[in-house]
C-alpha cells in the first residue's frame, strides 16, 4: 500500500473494554434533547421513575441516591457517610478495585484489614468467615466486597458472605460494589441482605460515565447518622432532606433522560433475557479463549474458578512473555477493536474483553474473530479456530 | 428459556444488505440538524461544495445534477432527457438491474435491443462489439450498462465497453448506472468516456435513500435539446436553466448536509485507501465463501468470472435444493444480522453479502461468523472455518 | 466593535420561511438512525402505520402514494398519471404555485385554460363556476387547484370548486396541492370530494424535504387507466402493482422514520389542536403587521380577503418603493432570523411569515420581535407596536 | 375549546433558567457518539486540547482540574483541599449561592466569618478590606467569593477584592466561584490574582450538567500539601499524580467529546465578541424590565447597583403582594417557556431571566414577549412595552 495513503482504521469502532461499553443509539438519541428544568414537574416525574426502575433492576425497596459523580464517587459516598475517623472495616481481596477501595478507605483514614485471596481463584469464604467468628468485638463495622471484579473477570458469591455473617451473627454492614455486574448479572440486594449498593452509569445501565447510584438500607442509614467523617457533596443526610430530588446542587437531567431509555431496553428485553443473554455471550467467550490455548501455548481464561467467570468480563492471561499490548495495539490501530489491558499488577501480562450491556452476537464474534486477526499479526501464538468454537458454543 | 421471555434480538443490527448501506454515525449526525434556507449563500456554498466533491469521486469535469429521487428517478431522467419514442438503445445484460432499467425504457417508449449474457459468467464484451459493428445505419442511440450488478455480483468492465463503440466508430452514448459501485470501486467517468452516469446516495456514499445524481457529458447534453419524450420534474434542460442551484422545487438540504460530511469521510481516508479497503474485505468474504462450498456441498460464489467479482457485493449462491431463505431469516430474527436476499429468478436460490461503504474488518468478521451461525442454526449444509480463512486473508 | 471580532450571529436560527420548515428535535432524532431493509416486516409495519395515518390527516379512505421526490414530483405525478397529450385541464390561479403547475403541465404536453385572478383577493370562484358551466362537451378533464398558495399566503375554499363542480354536473376530477396546509389547516379530501392530493414532506408535516404524498380518489385511480403520457418512476399503476410497498426502487426508510414521529406529535397533541393552534399563530401574525402598517406608511397585510388568509404563511406587502431584501438580509445576517421572500412577480415587494408546524408563542413572537429589529435596523418604515398587538392577540 | 383538546405547549421549549443553560446543537450532537476508551492516545489529545482551551477562557496558565461532579463537588473540592478542620474563612455575602458555600464550608468543620451585605446593592467592599486589615494575625486562611451570584443578578468586582487583600498585604487566598460567569462575561484568574476558580459544565460552557472545572495557583497548591480535611474522590493530590489523565476513577469521556465543541464555538466567535455579545442581551433585558416597572408599579429590577448588573442574568422583583410563581406557571405550561425562580428568601418574589450561553436577539425576544404575554394572562400589573424597549436597545 502507498505511504500516502491513510491508513487510520474506519468504520464503528468495536468496544469491548470491560466498561465504559457501548452505549446503544436509543439511549445516545434520548439524551441529545435539550435541557430542562430540574425542578419542573415533567423533570421530577422523569426522575422518580427512574430511581423506581433501577430500584427493580437492583432488586431493593430501600432508598436510593444517585450522584453526579463516577462510582469512585459513590464508593467514597459509603466510607464517609458510613464511618468515622478510626473505625475498622473488612475488604474482601478480588483485585485491582477491591485493593483501590481499600486505599480509598485508609486515604480517608479508615483501618482496613484484608482478607487476602488468589486472583485467579478468588477468596476462600471460608477465610472471611473465620475472620468474622474471630470479632467477638465486632470491632469490623462492615465488609466492603466487588460483586464483579472487572480486572480479574471474578465474580464473588455475595450471598455466601451474607451467610458467613449471618452464621457469626456479626452485626457488620455489607457493602458491595456492582458497578459491573448492575443489568448484566443477577443482582438481588435485599434478598441477599446487602446493606449499601454502589453502581455506575457507564456499564450494564449502557450510559456515559458520570453518574452513580448508592442503594442504602434501613439498617445502613441508621448507622449513617453516627458517622463522624466530614461530608456534604456526598451526604446521605443531606440528600434525604432535599426532597423530592435527594440532590445536592443542579441535577444532571441528561442522565436522567439515558437513564430511562436505559430502563426501559432492559424492561423490554426482560431482566431475565438480559442475564441469559449475557450468559449465552460469555460463555462463547470462554469457549474462544479455551480454544485458542488448547495446546497449552496460547491464552488462557485467567480466572480458574469455572463458577466464579464472570458474565460481563473475560480476562485472558496472555503466554508467558508475551505482552499483550502489541495486539491490543494492533487491534486499535489496523482494526479499530478497542479491547481492556491488564490493571495493576496484570498490566501487560493480560487483556480484557467486555461482554456486557448492548452486545449481541454478530458483535461478540467480530470482537473475537478480530482479536485472532490481531494476536496473528501481532505475532502471539494461539491456536486457531477460536470463532468457530464461539459460533458451536452459541448454535448450541 | 421461558416463554414470557423476549428473544427478539438486541445490540446493534448487522447491516450487509448490499445497499441501502450502513450510515455511519457522522453522517447521520451531520444530518440530525435544523432546516437552512436553500437559496441563503450559507446553503449554496455547501451545495456548490458538495457537487465539486462528488465530481472529484466520478472523476469528471462535466455536468452534474443531483434529483431528489431514488436511482431510478435518475434513469429515468437520462431515458427521458436522451431519446424520443421509437428510439433505439442496447441493453447490456448483467442481471436483474440491467433488465429493470430495460423494463424502464420500454415503458417510456423506447425499443430495447439486449446483448444476453449468463448472469454468473457476464457478457461476453465480443457480442456487444459484434452487434455495434453490425449497426451501420447508427440506429442504436446509447448503450445503458449496469457498472455492478448488486443482484449478482459482478462487474462490467465498462472501459471493454467503451473500446467497442471506438473500435466500431459507433456514435451510441455509453450510459452507465454506477449505484452499487460509486464511492466504493474506481470508476472513471471522463477516462472511460461515459456519457452519462447515474448514482444513487444510499450505497458507496453512505447516505440515506432518496437523492440520486447524474453526471452528464457535453455529449450527452447536446444530444438531449433533441429529446422528445415529455418531462419536467427530470429535465435537465429545466434543471440546468435554474442556476445556480439546477434544482426543480425545493432542495433537499438534508442530503447535502449529509453529502457534505460524507465526501469528507471518502476524502480524509483517500479515495485510493477506500477502494483498497474494499478490495482487501471482498477478497476476505470470497475467501470465506470458498470454505464454506469446499467439499463441493456447501454454498459456492455465484459469480464464475474471478476478475469480475465485485468489491461492494458478494452472491452467493446456496446448495442445490436448499432455500436461501431460514438462513436469512436465522440471521435477522435471531441474531439480528440483515443479509440481502435474491432478486428476480435467484430469489431463495442465493443470498447476498454487501461490503460496501462503512465497513472494517470487525464489522465484516462479525457478519461472517454470524452467518456461519445462521447457516448451523438453519440446517444449511457447508464447511466449518469460513472465518478462519477470511482472517488469514486479511492477515496476509 | 473592533474588525477582528466575529460577527456572525449566533444562537438557534429561528426559520420563519413558509417551508421548508422547521424540524422539531423529535423527528431529527427518530431519524438520526441506523438503516433498515425495506424488505423487513419491522418495516413494513412501519410504512404501513405511517400510510394510514397520513390518510388520518387527510382525512380519506381512499389510495395514498409516497414518492421519493419533492412535490414538485407528486405533481408531475399527477399530470402523467391522469392525462394523454392534448388533454385540456383548468387551472385556477391563485399565485406563483398555481402558475408553475400549469407551466408543468403545459411543458408534459397538456393543454392549460387558466381562471386568472387578483393574486391579493384570491379568485372569484363565481368565474370558475361559469366556465365550467360553459363546459357542456366536458372537455376540461380536470381542475388543478392550489389550496394554499404560498406565495400569497391566500387560502382557496375548495368546498366551493366542488360545489361549482357538482352545480354544474361536470365530471371533471379536482386536483388539489395540499403542499402547504396540510397538517395546519383543516383538510377533508373525502368530505370535500377531492380527487387527487399533493402534499409533500417538508411542511405540516415537519420534515426534511425530499418526500411527496399523493392521495388518489377511486375516480381518479379509474381515470389514471386511460392515461396516455409515458411514466414509470411515478406511475401509480406499477406502483399500486408492487404491493405491500407500493414503491418504485430503493424506499426511503429514514422519511417513515421521521413521518411514524410526525404523526405521533399530531395525534398527541389533536389535529384540532394543531389548527387551532396555527389560527392562534397566525391571527397574532396578522394583528403585528395591522399594527405596523397602521398609519397607512408601513407594511401591510398583502391578502385583502380576511376570510381567505392563510394559518399557515402571512405574505407581508412593503411600502411603496421599499424593497423587503434590506431588512431580510439584516434578519438573516445580523439577527440570525430567517424570512421568506417575494416569488415571482412578488420578488423584492412582499416578506412572508411562515408560522405553519413546529411552532409555539415564544417563537412566532421572538419573530416579530426580530423582524421589528430588523426593520428598524435597515431603514423600513412601520409603526411600531406590532409585538405588542401580537401579546394583546394571544392574550385574549 | 374542547376539553378533549391537548392544551400542552407544543415547539421548542424556550429555556432561560440562569442555567443550566441552552445546549446548543452543535454540543447535543457532538455528545451523541459512541464511547472512546479513556487511554486510549485519541482520546488523551481531546482532553488536553480541552483542558488547554479551558484554560484560555479562564485566562490562566497555572494547573486546572475536571471533576466528575457539579460545582458544589468543586466547591467541596476547594475546601477539602485547602483547609484543616477549626481554619477560618471569610465568605463574601453575595446571596443564596455565597451562603450555601458557607454552609458546606461549616458542615465541613471550617469556620465561617462573613462579610454581610445588602443582597440588592452587593457587598461594600470597604467592609472587606476593614475585616483583612484587622486580621494582623492571617486567621483568616482565604476568602471565598462567588463572581456571579445567580440569585440576585450582581456581579462581584473581583479585582477590588484583590486589591484589599494586597493592600492589607493579606496572604489569605482567594477563591472564586465563576460558575454562571465563565464563558458569559470577562473572566482573569491570573490578571487578577484569583488562587481557585471554580466553574460548571452547565452554564457558559452550554454543557449537561455533570462536569466541574478547578483552576488552582501554584500558592493555592502548595496550601493544600497542609491540608488536613480527609478527601479522595476529589483529592487535587492524587490527581495531579494520576497523569496525563489527572482523574481519579472513569473519564466521563463525552462531557470532554461536549467540550471540545463548546470551545470551539466560544473561540470561533472569538471571547471578547461572546461578551459583547452578553453585554448586549443583557441590556436589553434591563431596557425591558425598566419599561415594565415604569410607573412604579410594575416588575422592576432586583439589583440596585447599575455598574454591578449581571451579563448573564436578570433578577426580576415582582411588585409588592404579587407572586411569581402565577406567572411563571403560565409561561411553562401554557407558553412552554422556563424562568428561573426566586431562591431561599426570594422565592415567589422575584423571577429570574437567564441570558447566558447560546442566546441570540429572537431567542430573547421571544423570551421577553412572552414574558409579557404570561404576566399579562396571569394578572401582574406591568407597563406595556417592554419588549419595544428592548428592540430599541438592541438597534441602538
Amino acid at each position: 500500500m502507498n505511504a500516502s495513503v491513510n491508513t487510520k482504521p474506519r468504520g464503528r469502532q468495536f468496544f469491548n473494554n470491560p466498561g465504559p461499553t457501548n452505549i446503544p443509539d436509543r439511549i445516545l438519541r434520548a439524551m441529545d434533547r435539550p435541557v430542562m428544568d430540574f425542578m419542573a414537574p415533567e423533570f421530577l416525574e422523569i426522575q422518580r421513575a427512574c430511581m423506581a426502575g433501577v430500584k427493580r433492576v437492583l432488586k431493593t425497596d430501600q432508598t436510593l441516591f444517585a450522584h453526579a459523580s463516577t462510582g469512585h464517587g459513590a464508593w467514597e459516598a459509603a466510607v464517609a457517610n458510613l464511618f468515622s475517623p478510626g473505625d475498622t472495616v473488612l475488604v474482601v481481596e478480588t483485585g485491582y478495585f477491591s485493593l483501590s477501595w481499600k486505599e480509598m478507605a485508609e486515604t480517608l483514614g479508615i483501618k482496613v484489614e484484608t482478607v487476602a485471596a488468589d486472583w485467579r481463584k478468588g477468596v476462600d469464604i471460608a477465610k472471611v468467615a473465620e475472620r468474622l467468628s474471630q470479632d467477638k468485638a465486632h470491632e469490623i463495622k462492615a465488609i466492603l466486597a466487588v460483586h464483579n471484579e472487572t480486572a480479574t473477570g471474578l465474580v464473588l458469591p455475595l450471598p455466601e458472605i451474607r451467610r458467613a455473617l449471618d452464621d457469626a451473627k456479626h452485626p457488620a454492614l455489607l457493602l458491595s460494589d456492582t458497578i459491573s455486574s448492575l443489568g448484566s448479572m443477577e443482582y438481588k440486594m435485599d434478598a441477599w441482605g446487602i446493606d449499601v449498593t454502589i453502581g455506575g452509569s457507564q456499564k450494564g445501565l449502557m450510559l456515559p460515565t458520570g453518574m452513580a447510584i448508592t442503594g442504602v438500607s434501613a439498617k445502613a442509614m441508621e448507622a449513617s447518622r453516627k458517622s463522624k467523617l466530614p461530608k456534604y457533596y456526598f451526604s446521605w443526610e443531606l440528600m434525604e432532606a432535599r426532597k423530592p430530588q435527594r440532590f445536592i446542587g443542579t441535577v444532571p437531567v441528561h442522565f436522567f433522560f439515558g437513564l430511562q431509555e436505559s430502563l426501559k431496553m432492559l424492561e423490554e428485553e426482560g431482566l431475565d433475557s438480559v442475564f441469559a443473554r449475557h450468559a449465552r455471550l460469555a460463555e462463547a467467550t470462554r469457549a474462544a479463549v479455551r480454544a485458542w490455548g488448547a495446546d497449552g501455548k496460547g491464552p488462557t481464561l485467567y480466572g480458574q474458578t469455572p463458577d466464579r467467570l464472570s458474565n460481563s468480563v473475560t480476562t485472558v492471561l496472555m503466554p508467558e512473555g508475551v505482552s499483550s499490548d502489541g495486539m491490543r495495539k494492533a487491534a486499535l490501530e489496523r482494526f479499530n477493536l478497542s479491547l481492556g489491558g491488564g490493571l495493576g499488577p496484570l498490566m501487560g501480562k493480560v487483556f480484557r474483553i467486555g461482554h456486557m450491556g448492548d452486545l449481541n452476537e454478530p458483535m461478540l464474534l467480530g470482537c473475537l474473530a478480530t482479536t485472532e486477526l490481531a494476536m496473528k499479526t501481532a505475532g502471539v501464538p494461539f491456536c486457531p479456530g477460536g470463532v468457530d468454537a464461539a459460533i458451536q458454543s452459541l448454535a448450541g
